[in-house]
């Protein structure tokens, strides 16, 4: 015990709710002394932070999916570390564990939402991304909602993300014809190029209309949505009779923006399913989907990418960078 | 054979697309000679039309869920009418059948979607609305979309109407809160006194935020609904976590307005489901729900309104009054 409280945790707090888009001035960097452990919990060092496009709701005051973290309050995020010291009869130090551990390098838990990480095949940073959170709603809308079948062509929006590069890469394997939607050329050549994806438009590059005509010449039958807006109207329009859409995200709306939709006549014309879905809801499919995910990882099948931000106090800019698309699969940061 | 070549026939076609709003122009009444029966089929005489908002999207050239309706065309609807002459083995002159014959007094058939009608319980304009078509339509999206459970609360638009009466009925027997939404105070008087719903908001009053939200202390777990637009999105911010959805009609829309959906948001928030629908792709239900319709009917637990207007040459006139909601109930035309 005496360890611990010689210890300082260094912590990224809420300083103020965003108005609009999000700024460096909405967070604030604290440093704080480690409490003592209680009897049953475990102090955990956490080394990566993931940085997901749900926390943005989680500043607002807003009803959203996820609870808002309080002014003043350590922002909320799911965390890869290894407990440091132990209280706890079921946790050594040593164990390498994934939880709800937020942005901060030190947490005491009493072991809520947290998972010890037995597999060494998988790469620690992966139980973040392609096995973790996004990868299991990937699965999840992908396989529970959608339901490809063999032949059939999915689009999916924010291509090139954590989340839409697993539901792509997925649909491949399930027979599908796949089209990504992504923020520019470099991305959509990873899309194409290590995703495997049949095509990737560019949405900056001005002709969605046209060149989702073109990639999708049987129309289209899922759309996995990420985004919302504009571009999922463009989608809407191709949509098939009978087609499925599972709303996952609406990124374009998050800073306050317009996110109308236009053609809600396709819902009725086509008879479009539209289910939203949040994963956290699925407690049930999270050990099918990351059995799945964490075996094509070790046998290669499934490709990841990720961008990392080094230390803490990077968080902030790596987060607001994540917002406007300008990391490449998923976002982490090392915490050093 | 003989007495069928001296038969006229009258019979409306359509006269030219409409641009927005429909109009008189849009259509044409002629006079034309009823051709001899060939082997296998039997000439109706068509008693009672049934005019319903569907009809609009088939007066577009644009896709849509039923096929377009050429220029120069008869306009398509359904009938009930009584077989005047037959060479077809399975039907004699005298029987009454509903079927999908048309805007006009005499209909050649093989008969394709013809149905004989059996049960003299049924008043014979019923089977055009609560025991046909609308009334399956209310049974399939409440049963099989919205799959009500008791205490739930249910909101229909265009609650006065032809199948938003009985969703808001078939839902109060299957013990949920019932609230409407209509156009005028004699509507609304007439949904919440005839129909039994719990509340009935008239949308015309302008205050439709306000009264949605003091009738429904519980949000709104189901959504019927057949206008879309503004009226849609009211109830998209009272949907509770994991509502459902079910969209049979987009009237707001028919005259090619703007229907676009600002709410989208709740989609996510709060994981709705949401299921266009077109009843004739269920042919499955049709027995299961007439049946029950036909019973309620009888036994004086569903009750139906209807608007009758007089002649086939009024029609057209009553078809505009439909599409701008001066109809109260079932709207049906004579043919006298």
């Amino acid at each position: 015990m005496s360890s611990s409280t010689t210890r300082t945790n260094r912590r990224i707090v809420l300083a103020s709710r965003p108005k609009g888009t999000v700024t460096p001035e909405n967070f604030r960097l604290e440093d704080a002394p480690v409490a003592p452990l209680a009897d049953g919990e475990f102090l955990v060092r956490n080394l990566y932070l993931s940085l997901d496009p749900y926390m943005r709701g989680r500043m607002d005051d807003a009803k959203s999916y996820a609870k808002p973290v309080a002014v003043g309050e350590v922002m909320g995020g799911g965390t890869v570390g290894e407990v440091v010291e132990s209280r706890h009869p079921s946790y050594a130090a040593g164990d390498r564990v994934l939880g709800p551990l937020g942005w901060q390098l030190f947490a005491a838990t009493s072991g809520a939402g947290v998972r010890k990480l037995e597999s060494a095949d998988v790469p620690l940073t992966a139980w973040l991304g392609v096995v973790g959170m996004p990868g299991v709603t990937a699965w999840h809308g992908l396989n529970r909602i959608l339901e490809p079948k063999a032949g059939e062509t999915l689009c999916v929006s924010a291509a090139s993300g954590a989340v839409g590069s697993v539901v792509g890469q997925l649909a491949k394997a399930a027979g599908c014809r796949v089209v990504g939607i992504a923020g520019g050329e470099q991305k959509c050549r990873i899309v194409r190029d290590e995703y495997g994806f049949d095509a990737c438009i560019d949405y900056k590059a001005g002709r969605v209309d046209e060149e989702l005509a073109a990639a999708t010449p049987d129309g289209v039958h899922m759309l996995f949505e990420n985004v919302g807006g504009a571009l999922m109207d463009a989608v809407l329009a191709r949509m098939n009779t009978f087609g499925r859409v599972a709303v996952c995200g609406l990124i374009a709306g998050y800073n306050g923006e317009d996110i109308a939709l236009r053609r809600v006549r396709s819902i009725l014309v086509n008879r479009l399913k539209i289910q939203g879905f949040i994963v956290g809801d699925h407690p049930q499919d999270w050990p099918i989907a990351l059995k799945e995910l964490g075996e094509r990882v070790v046998d290669g099948s499934l490709k990841y990418r990720e961008t990392i931000a080094n230390g803490l106090e990077n968080a902030p800019r790596a987060f607001i960078g994540l917002l406007g698309g300008s990391n490449v699969g998923k976002q982490l940061v090392k915490l050093d």
